[in-house]
């Protein structure tokens, strides 16, 4: 679902990758990360989707928040996976959201 | 692909989506849109994936440039057809990367 955010500013994590071939555990472990993202303190909602190559994008409330994220030890493990396994290549871009706007039907 | 972006800073749009049913021209729109865009001063590059929601990031230099995509005319015309007949709900951030970092194999 589209991650329903404050109004800005607050900061997104845009994280683009593209798979290694076979499963070899990820999504076990994406699941499992997503829902410890959750609930880390700062966290405020994420977006995913594959198709060619995956974009996730998870949204903070501040950098402070995204470098605890980045630090927490289990996410350090999955990270270090993702490079050894599960990923061919990614980037990482840190955004400060300064502004949105939404449309519902 | 992962767009091949310059340092930072630089900004990003990111378009979240949940489409409604059938197709009604969006395919074929959707891919003149993105050669367009390509085409404008200050664009940068341009990720795309959809499953349950569709996310669409695209990379530019300046937020002037945002601002003249915004009003591009066939850009408005499509924005308007995307409310009326493609989307359900969306929802527009304008970010500025502030930072970036890569893994490749």
């Amino acid at each position: 679902m589209i991650a329903k955010t404050p109004k800005p500013p607050y900061y997104a994590v845009i994280f683009t990758s593209i798979r290694t071939a076979g499963d070899k555990n990820y999504s076990k472990t994406s699941e499992k990360m997503i829902a410890l993202a959750r609930q880390q303190i700062g966290f405020l909602g994420l977006e995913s989707a594959r198709e060619t190559i995956g974009i996730t994008v998870s949204y903070w409330e501040s950098l402070e928040a995204i470098k605890n994220w980045k630090n927490n030890s289990a996410h350090q493990i999955a990270r270090q996976k993702g490079k050894d396994l599960w990923y061919q290549s990614f980037k990482v871009r840190i955004c400060k959201v300064e502004n949105d706007y939404e449309f519902e039907l």
